[in-house]
C-alpha cells in the first residue's frame, strides 16, 4: 500500500515528540516534514535525542512547501498561531488535524471569551470536525479539518458522552476533578514547572475557568438530548511526566438504574479499540494506560448518596493528543484504526 | 518548666517518626519511652537512621512500665491495638491521645460497620473527645482521652465547619476529591505501594466506603444545625512522600451570599495559628505545608455552576496525624498551642 | 513465517512484565504459555492491567507441558529456581533463554561464593552462552542454553569490550559507579523499595561485594588480551522506574591516543543496531533510552587525569532483561535481530 | 541576648529561601533585610508560600542601607554579582558571608580559567575564609569574609580532608562520582530543569571540568603534605528535590591500614556537631539527613581491589549551602555553633 505522506507542524514540544515517536514506525505513513522555527536546521535527534538515529530535521514552517510534500498535515502549534498554517493549506489541498484549540469550538465567541482574542479563522468552524473518533467516525474519515479534542476534554467526554446519549445522567450536574501530569503543561520554561517546583506537590489551578471547560460543555450539550450540560471542571497538576485521571460525579436520572450503567458502557465501546471497560467498581490508574492510546473507564454508584462517580485515565500526549490525532489520521487515511497504535 | 514525660506506643511507622522528630525539640516534653514490638531491643536510629544521634531504644510496649514513666501516652497503633492500650493506661492515670481510628466515631455501630470488628472499648467512645483543636479547644484541655482526626477528615473538616456552623452551605450536598502521599498508606511492605507501582501513577480507591468516611460525617453533622451530613469522599493515591490536597465542591444554601464566605472564614480561623487563608481565588498546595502543622485553605466562588469549591491543603502526617497529636498535647498541658511545631 | 512458540517461566515480576509486553507484539513470535506460581489461573491482565486486552492467563510451570508447547523458554525466575527449570527443558529440546543469574558464570565455585548456594547444574555452565549479542552473537545462534547478562553487567561491559579487546586500558584499572532504578530491585514487598523509603532518596549499596562483580570480571577478562581485569562496581539505588546510567573511569594504556578511542568504538558499534554511540563530549541519559532496548554510550578523555570517562545508558528491563532476551531469541531463530525490538 | 541583624541578599533563590527558613527561627538573629531585585516590593509569602505569616518584604538591594541595617550579610547572589557587594559592604563595616562562588578560590587566575571572567576583587582573596568550620573554624570566628564552600565540595571535602591530613591517602588518585537533586542547579527557568526532562532521568555532565572542581582540588591540596591533590570530579542530575551523595573513591598510601580509618574519622569528627559517622560498610543515604545541617559519612575498605570507598550525603540547601552559612555565623556570632540549626 502506497503510504501516506505527512508533515508534523511545530513539532518541537512533547506532543510533536510524541506525534514523531508514533509516525516513525507507522506502517501506513511518511514523515516528510518536521517544523520547528526555533530549531530550524539541526536534526531531530539534536531536539529529542531518543531520535537520534532518524535522519530527519527540523525545517522552517513554509506553507508552500509543506503542500507540495505533505497528504495530511499536523498542527502541533499554539492556538492562534494554529489557524494561520490551516487555513492555506486547506486552500492548497493538504488535509489538516490541528491538535491545537483553534477549531475545537463551533462558537467563535466563546472562542474570543475563554482565549481572549479574536477567532482567525471563525468561517472553518462549521467545516471542522471534533476529533473524537468514538463520538464522529463518520465525519472524521472524509473531513479536509480535524479538531482534535484536548487532553482533559478527551478523558472527560468519553466516559460520560454514553451516558448522556442513553439520557441515563443529568447533565446540569457534573463535577469533574482532574489530575494530570506535567507534561500536559507543555515544554514551557516557566517557574512552575521546574522539576523543584512541581515534585512533592499536588495542586488545583485554573477551578473555574479552565481554557477546556466550554469545550467539554459544547460536546456534552452535543450529546444530551435535554438541553445545555453545565460542568465544574477542576484540574490538578501532579508530579508525573504523563498521565490523565478525571474522577467524575454525576447523579442518575430518576427513572434510571445503576444496573443499566455497564449496559450502556459495553453497548457503546464493546467495540472500541482504545476504551478499556473496567466496570463496576473499576477504578483507573493511569499507570496501565501511559505510552498507549486506550481510555481506561471504570465506575461504581454510590447507593448511599445516590451518585455515580466515573474514573476515566488516559496518556495526556497519547490519546489526549498525538495518539488521537494518529487515530483519526488512520481513519482518514482508510487504514485499521489502530495502525502504529497501542 | 519541668516537662512533660511522653510515651509513644507503637513508635515505627511514620506517624510514630514524625511524632519522634517533633518530640524530639519539643521545649516542654521528654521522650521517655518509644515502644516498637517488631524493634525492640534497638536503637531508634538504626530504625529511623535520621534520629543517629538519640540514645533512645525502641521498648516492648508494657502498660505497667509506661504508667511508671508518662504523664502522657500517644498511642501510633493499628485501630484495634490502640483501644487494647487505652483502656489500661487510663486506668493507671496516663493520658492518652490517640492517632488510631478506635475512639473517633461516637457510635460503635458505625465503627464494627467500617472497621469490621467489634469495637474494643465502647465505654469510653462518650468521654473520648475528637482531636481537632480548632472546634473542640475546650474539650480537649481536660481529657483523658483524645482521639485525633484522620488525615482525610482533618484536610475536609478544617475548610467545611465554619461554613456548616454558619448554615452556609447545604450539609447534603458535598463532595471532596482528596489526594494524598504514600505515607499515608502507612509503612506497610505492600506491592502497590512499591516505588515502582506508586511512582508514575494516579488513580483513586474505596471511593464508596473508605474507613475516614464515617468519621468525617459524624463531624459534619455535629456541625451542622439542619441535620445530617452526607458526602462522597473520593480518595486518591498520588506519588509523592507527604501531603494531602482536598478539593470539596458544595453549594451556597439559598439566602447566602459569595461575599460572606471569605470573612466567616476570616471570623473562625484568623487566630487560629494552624490555619492559612488564601482567600478568595486562592488556591492551596502542598508544596508550601509539609513539614509544618499548617492547613492551607483557599476557595473559589464559580457564580456560573453556582457552587463553591475549596481547596485544603495539609501534610498527612503533621497536621494529619502527629503535629495534631502534639498541638492537642500542647493544649491537654497547658502550654502555648505552638510549642514545638511549625 | 512459522511463528515460534514461546514460553515465558514466571512472568509475574518487571522483568516478565516486560517480555510479555515486547512479545505481545513480536512479529515472529507466539507466546503459548505464561508461568506463575503465584498467579497461577488468573488472566494476566488481572495481574498487570496494561494486558487487560490479552486472553492469556498465568499457568502452574509444567516442564512436560512448557515441552510440548514451546520451541523457546525464557526463565524469568529467580537464581536457583532458574536451573531447575533449565535442565529438564533441554532435555525436553526446548532451548533456554535465562535471564536469571544461574548460568552467567563459568566458574561453579563463583557462584558458590556469591551466590551463597552450590551450583545447581555445573554441567550446564561450559554450553552455556553468554547472552550479549555484540560480544557473542555467533555462539548464540546455536545455542541450546543462552545465559542473558544482567543490567548492571550490560551496561558496564558495553563501553569497555572494545576498549579491552583493542588493548587500549589497563583492565587493572576500573570503577564503575552505576545508578539504577528501582524496578532493578525485582518486585519485591520489602521495606527499602517502598515508594516513600526511595522517593527524594539516593544511596549506594553493596558496594564491594554485589553479584553482578563477578560476572563483570569474567566478561572484561575474556576480552582482555593483558591478564584478569579487575573492577571496583559500586552500585546506588535511584528514585526512578527503570534504567541504569554506568559511569566508568579507566585509564588508557602508555601508548594509547584518546584520538583514537571514537575510532575504536565506531569499528565495534557502527553496525550495531542497539549501540547509540553519542562520541567524544557525549554524556548518556536514561531518559533518551527508556523503553527500548539502546545502550547510549558517550565518553570523555580527562587530559589534565590522564583518566577516560565513560557514560553509558540502558533501559535495565529491556536491554537489561528483556530486551536482551528476546535481541537473542531473534538471533536464536534467524530472524531480523531487530525484530520486534525498538 | 541581643540579636544579631542580618540581611540576605539575592533572597529569591532556593538557597535564599532556606537561609529565609532557617534564620525566621532563629533563636540569636533578625533577619532585618531580604533583597531581591526581580520581586522587589512584594511579601516574601508572595514568593515563597510557605512564609505567608512573615511581613517581610523583598527590598531593592541598597548597600548603605544594608549597612544601617545589618551586622552581617549573606549573599545568595550569582558569582561576579556577589563580590560587587561584598566590597562595599565590608567597607561599611558589616560582616560578609558568601554563598556564591567570589571568594573561594584563593588563585584569581584559577577563577578566571572557571568563571571566564577577571576576578572582581583579587585584593580579598587573601582575606576570604573558606566557611567550612569543621577545617578553618578558628579562621572563620574573627572573619570580616567567609566564602563558604559548594554544595559539591562540602560532600567530597569533609570525608577526604581528615585522611589526607593524617597522610593516608594517595592526593592523586581521588575519583568522586557525585550525584545532586534538582534545586542544585538552582530557580532557573531552563529547559534542562523541567520536571518533564528531569523527572526519569539521570545523567552525569560536565565531567571533567565543573567550577566546583578547582575549589576541591584547592582545599584538598591544602590539607595534604604531599604535593597538589589531583582528582576527577564526576557529577549528575538527580530527580529528587534535595540532596547530595558523593560516592569516592582512593587508594590507602603503602603504609597505612584500613583498621585505621575509622579511628581517624573518630579524632576527626567525633565532637562535630554535623558530622555523623556510619563506621565502616556504612553507606550514607540522602534521605537521612535532607532538612539537616549533617554530613552522614560512611566507608568500605574493598580489600580485594585495596580501594577505599566513602559515601557521603548531605542537604545540599542546608550543610551544602544556607545551613554551613548559619552554622559559619553561628561562630561568628559567638554563639552555640548548631543554635538555629538541626
Amino acid at each position: 500500500m502506497k503510504k501516506n505522506n505527512i508533515a508534523i507542524i511545530g513539532a518541537s514540544g512533547y506532543s510533536g515528540e510524541e506525534l514523531i515517536r508514533i509516525l516513525l514506525r507507522h506502517p501506513y505513513c511518511n514523515i516528510r516534514a518536521v517544523t520547528s522555527r526555533s530549531y530550524k536546521g539541526r536534526a531531530i535527534g539534536e531536539v529529542f535525542p531518543r531520535f537520534a538515529e532518524s535522519e530527519l530535521t527540523f525545517t522552517e514552517p513554509d506553507v508552500n512547501v509543506i503542500a507540495e510534500q505533505a497528504d495530511i498535515a499536523v498542527l502541533a502549534l499554539p492556538h492562534g498561531v494554529a489557524a494561520d498554517f490551516a487555513v492555506p493549506l486547506l486552500e492548497a489541498g493538504v488535509r489538516v488535524i490541528d491538535i491545537s484549540a483553534d477549531f475545537r469550538l463551533k462558537d467563535a465567541a466563546v472562542y474570543e471569551q475563554y482565549y481572549s482574542r479574536e477567532h482567525p479563522a471563525p468561517e472553518l468552524l462549521d467545516e471542522a470536525v471534533y476529533g473524537l473518533p468514538e463520538r464522529y467516525r463518520i465525519d472524521i474519515k472524509p473531513a479536509r479539518l480535524v479538531a482534535c479534542p484536548g487532553c482533559y476534554p478527551t478523558s472527560v467526554l468519553l466516559p460520560l458522552l454514553p451516558l448522556l446519549v442513553a439520557g441515563m445522567i443529568n447533565p446540569q450536574n457534573i463535577i469533574a476533578n482532574s489530575l494530570s501530569g506535567v507534561t500536559g503543561a507543555g515544554r514551557k520554561t516557566e517557574l512552575p514547572f521546574l522539576f523543584a517546583e512541581c515534585n512533592e506537590s499536588m495542586r488545583p489551578y485554573a477551578v473555574t475557568s479552565h481554557r477546556h471547560l466550554p469545550e467539554i460543555e459544547q460536546e456534552l450539550s452535543a450529546s444530551s438530548g435535554s438541553g445545555k450540560a453545565q460542568i465544574n471542571f477542576i484540574p490538578h497538576l501532579i508530579p508525573v511526566n504523563r498521565g490523565i485521571h478525571s474522577t467524575i460525579v454525576t447523579e442518575l436520572k430518576n427513572d434510571c438504574k445503576a444496573a443499566d450503567i455497564g449496559r450502556t458502557f459495553k453497548k457503546a465501546y464493546e467495540q472500541e479499540p482504545f476504551v478499556r471497560l473496567l466496570g463496576s467498581s473499576g477504578l483507573a490508574d493511569t499507570k496501565h494506560i501511559t505510552y498507549t492510546n486506550i481510555n481506561e473507564i471504570g465506575y461504581a454508584y454510590d447507593g448511599r448518596t445516590e451518585r455515580l462517580i466515573l474514573s476515566s485515565a488516559i496518556d495526556n500526549l497519547t490519546k489526549g493528543a498525538a495518539g488521537q490525532a494518529v487515530q483519526c489520521m488512520n481513519i482518514m487515511m482508510g487504514v485499521e484504526e489502530t495502525s502504529g497504535l497501542c
